[in-house]
């Protein structure tokens, strides 16, 4: 499998930061390692552009844009303007964009998942972060500066000082969030620059083969899966929205999970999500649904009702007419149009005026909603969670068998932890694409994409795989970092400790309500303690056959607080530099707990179901309540797993799973202290009597 | 002692709303318990007035504000203004007010510490929370209305409904916060009704017997509680000045504390605070300070260099003044002013414009750097705290023993512990006034002011005391729960897990820069796990002999990240209604400390010297490292309580703190384990050598 993807996900939020406003994907760094060597890393090639040497020295990985380029400033003469921006994202400010929207790589060649372009009429530079830099040197040609300074008040800068005074910057406001927009208009504040909002997108008038929408249609959940149906939504939705003091009149929806949701639909549009494009206005009495027709099949006409016009009644539209329907929605008298703004487009948001008619939370109703799962939904989560760990348990005895052998690399791993996923039931492919990172590979988390990544896995590293899973039930999230020969001290300890961080969450006790950004220091406290510690984030929300990151749910700042039956991955790590990477990561839901005087607490029921590399754990290290826990999981895994094993008919497995889920000696506890000390006082006693 | 006032501060923030703006005063509320009766609870007397009977009926307590409010409006006709604001606060949006600044006390009749009064041409109203109501309807007569929703929008709305549109709304901006200012702005938006700041206030021409500024001199402190000069400080603001990169040209000063802190005085203008009335703009080569001038004494002048004009010279304004020197300043071409949002005055604010001449951050660098102590201010502040351990010691011990003899009453005791600190070095009265509260008393963080709330010590109720002194050398605030009989097990439990919180968080090791708000739920997890909480903050920074709820340090969201060298209260707690009520309060530090692997770690050392009631504590819930840091803790008061008592000649009290840390039997950990174990093993052993 040559040009494998490896997407390494690394939460970036500083624990210590507060007032985060953006969307998931700025918290999810996506680090590409595009490689074909299997035999470890190998001294780099001299493959990156010179663009100071005479004649400037290309790769042959340079992509030429500069026919792209002059036409693109056609069009920019045409709308005059002397400056246009070109973001990573789409419409919907979605975590992963289908190849249409991959604008960027388009224009400048640069095929990594996050950067900024600016094109003006003789000049044009790419924005990325440090993880691309290689990468970039290497796609682009000389017509583009890299500039390495990401913040958008470095893109107006550079801007003011490119722009003539009084020109115009044109932008495509579906593709910029309100925080964007925002942030350039600040930086560009009396420089006498100002942005121009182009709802017509320049590239594609330039991008002659631009992937089209894909042909899949879409699909409707079956009803084994669905609890509400989507008029039990709709419904649910409209009290909500009746309920609001500030009486909006219609909601839109523009993030693709939430009409996904709304109608119990899938689509195949976006790497890894099932999403389709969409939009969805929803008022008191009517429902519009943007998407593109022609995938409409009459069935899906039928479920959705949409040969009628009242208040349960779905009246599809063209995706495209949108921004039409929505000005003509707002003209009406009277209306207010409720928006999350951390996933409307400056688009639609811009229409939305005047003021009056606007109303704007973080999240959507759809959004929150969504977040605090029903019970068919939270039981067929954890039934995927069953299947999974069984893929997962496969995977793990393989790669302690064959490993020794010598011919796995992480590639093949990754390769065969989906092939074991592939044979559960109702798989749907994998929800993300797999980190199989050994050695110091697993150190780095914002390491560039090098073809000479790929690793051997050898009994000398210890490895980590975060890998996850869609299927019509429910999408996982799981990590396990493990040693097949013999650890060091310090990575026991460093791995004992992270694993104190997941259990510490796991188990806490806590009110209701409770923000999951004031519970997270749990998971790093162990670390903390011998000065350890880890850069990203503990947890975001996960989804039914959704997104693998679904927000608002999670233990960042901009995150809502927990409820229950929220479902949300757990993964405290330690990163070592150039040596060695542990993540333990697993999914939880927010379930109800009994407590002795109070009511409406909170605890976390693990639904994730592999358990840890046991010659990784201290148990010196751990309370007797975590060992205790331990244990006690290890129990659930064996009720919940070993049941599922057998009916697969994997014997060698099963018997893996419970070498595996042994229990531990539960030393320590006051409780075993007493019943050891009573024993040597029996003994002590019978010895007295059978001296008199 | 008639009319005592007990002050109950409570910390109101709610763990789980982020993003509060407000400074101390709003999280610290008072309760007043205004009583003289030191007979236990007895039946409360009608003596609320009733303006809806004929004649309205008033009770004696009621002001009779017919004369002010005539001449309030003669002034507001003048001004062309159809309502007039009168907040609770003063110029400096301090937490304690002076007399001359209780304008809303003289306008309405009512003393409560929050509130606000607006007075229109015809009506005229008061807005209080549920504390103050009673007290309010006892002492307004029926001039007033009682609003009892104490939200701006609530007074806005009331505003809207009263005043007709086009008119103008008059304010004295010097009694507004920014954020108060823009809160009426945004409810009264599009309302047609408008803000008018009016710099000279209303009420100060109507009251004619308003206090003066009291005679007290200024005092500078003594050489030895001083590790920096003024003068090194003035240079060590100038230099984070000049390190700003909006490079602001002034610093404006406006909470007493910042000025104090700056020029190592004191004063004595508000209660509990060593204040006085004061302003400061510094610039990088002129000082100005602005005060009532007739106060500073020769040898002031000559400390302060007041005869010169250069950079490190002090020119004398007075205090009236600075809005014209501001404005003067302001004028100047390329000035930029830098002002700390928090605690600017609205008049101030107005001044400095147009915009690009402002500079803001939410506290100004004199708050941040006051907020890490130096090395003398650490010393003086623990030595502080020694001192103040031995009266409380003192306080306890003289408790346990009258207590049962059945004469002391919450006020008797409250006198008591002011009056052990009072024969303590350097002793400079309370640092607010003391909650001294037995049985449910203890449990009501709201409770209103009556007559009826002073309580009978008794050995079948628990009893809370929080308290604190000013010292020359520092501030302290402690808390300490008792039970003089036989707790229940209920309160032993409920002691104990409010014990747990305090030792967790004390005991926590965390790396520089973690946020209070992150760390706190530390405090309550213990009480969490058998579903019981506390409705307040868990802790507010302490000062050097100035305010005791010193910002920004603390666990509120809005605190600044913990750094070596700030002090804070940790004081977690439990309360049960009509029941008793829970707090162990104690200052600590941040102090460096070792880990194995990282630098740069922390974690607290506490600095109160006082040990826990020990029938409340029940070992059997402490983990084996919370009974290990208790009797470390123990050992602390000890060596360094110890020979204080010695040196006062204390010896009965020295007995009675030595019983009361008594080191706990460390049973449980698993160290104590193995070595009794092995006890038991060398027994049995020597028994079978015997038999042998």
């Amino acid at each position: 499998m040559s040009g494998v993807i490896l997407t390494l996900m690394v939460e970036l939020s500083n624990l210590f930061t507060d007032h985060l406003y953006h969307f998931s994907k700025v918290f999810y760094l996506c680090v590409h390692a595009i490689s074909g060597n299997t035999d470890g890393a190998v001294a780099r090639e001299s493959t990156e552009r010179n663009c100071s040497s005479t004649p400037p020295y290309l790769p042959s990985t340079a992509v030429n844009t500069s026919l792209q380029l002059e036409e693109l400033r056609v069009q920019m003469r045409a709308m005059n303007i002397s400056a246009y921006i070109i973001p990573a994202t789409d419409a919907h400010l979605s975590e992963y964009i289908a190849p249409r929207d991959a604008r960027l790589a388009f224009m400048t060649g640069f095929t990594g998942s996050a950067g900024t372009a600016v094109v003006t009429l003789n000049k044009a530079a790419l924005w990325t972060d440090s993880r691309y830099w290689v990468q970039a040197e290497r796609q682009m040609d000389c017509n583009w500066e890299l500039e390495k300074d990401v913040s958008i008040s470095s893109v107006a800068q550079w801007l003011i000082s490119e722009v003539p005074k009084g020109d115009e910057i044109g932008f495509d406001p579906f593709l910029f969030s309100l925080k964007t927009q925002e942030d350039y208009n600040i930086n560009l504040e009396s420089s006498d620059r100002s942005l121009k909002s182009i709802t017509e997108n320049l590239v594609d008038k330039v991008w002659k083969e631009r992937p089209s929408v894909p042909p899949d249609s879409l699909t409707r959940l079956p009803d084994r899966v669905i609890q509400r149906t989507w008029q039990e939504k709709v419904e649910h939705i409209r009290t909500q929205m009746g309920d609001s003091p500030y009486k909006p009149t219609g909601l839109l929806l523009s993030a693709l999970d939430e009409t996904a949701w709304l109608f119990n639909m899938r689509g195949n549009d976006i790497p890894y999500n099932p999403f389709f494009y969409s939009y969805t206005l929803l008022t008191m009495d009517e429902i519009w649904l943007f998407l593109h027709m022609e995938r409409v099949t009459e069935e899906l006409k039928v479920y959705l009702n949409a040969s009628c016009e009242g208040a349960l009644c779905v009246q599809l539209k063209g995706y495209d007419t949108i921004l039409d329907h929505l000005k003509n929605y707002v003209s009406r008298p009277g209306v207010k149009v409720w928006i999350g703004t951390e996933y409307t487009n400056y688009a639609l948001y811009e229409v939305i005026t005047p003021q009056d008619k606007l109303l704007t939370s973080s999240y959507s109703p759809v959004l929150t909603t969504k977040a605090v799962k029903d019970e068919t939904e939270q039981q067929i989560l954890r039934d995927a969670h069953v299947r999974d760990a069984v893929a997962v348990i496969q995977f793990l005895m393989w790669l302690e068998k064959t490993v020794p052998e010598g011919n796995q690399t992480e590639l093949t791993a990754a390769e065969y932890v989906d092939k074991c996923r592939s044979k559960q039931k109702d798989s749907r492919g994998p929800s993300f694409g797999t980190i199989s990172a050994s050695g110091p590979n697993a150190a780095l988390a914002h390491y560039s994409p090098t073809k000479e990544t790929n690793r051997r896995l050898t009994v000398d590293e210890m490895y980590l795989v975060d890998s996850g899973g869609q299927y019509l039930d429910g999408t996982t999230d799981i990590t396990r970092t493990v040693h097949w020969g013999k650890p060091t001290e310090m990575q026991k300890e460093a791995f004992t400790r992270v694993l104190m961080g997941n259990i510490e969450i796991s188990r806490t006790i806590f009110p209701s309500g409770t923000r999951g950004v004031n519970m997270e220091m749990l998971g790093r406290r162990a670390l903390w303690e011998v000065g350890l510690n880890y850069g990203h984030g503990t947890g975001h929300g996960v989804g039914n056959y959704f997104g693998v990151h679904e927000w608002p749910v999670g233990f960042q700042s901009n995150n809502i607080p927990f409820r229950a039956g929220m479902f949300t991955s757990i993964e405290p790590g330690y990163y070592k530099e150039n040596d060695f990477g542990i993540r333990i990561e697993d999914v939880a839901v927010v379930v109800p707990v009994q407590t002795k005087y109070g009511n409406n607490y909170l605890t976390f029921d693990t639904v994730s179901l592999v358990p840890y590399d046991r010659k990784l754990i201290d148990t010196s290290l751990l309370s007797s309540e975590q060992l205790h826990f331990l244990n006690k999981y290890y129990e659930t895994i064996r009720s919940l797993v070993g049941p599922e094993l057998d009916n697969q008919g994997l014997g060698e497995e099963k018997d893996w799973m419970l070498r595996n889920t042994e229990p531990f000696a539960e030393i320590g506890s006051s409780a075993s202290v007493s019943s050891s000390s009573l024993t040597l006082i029996a003994l002590a006693v019978a010895l007295l009597h059978n001296i008199v």
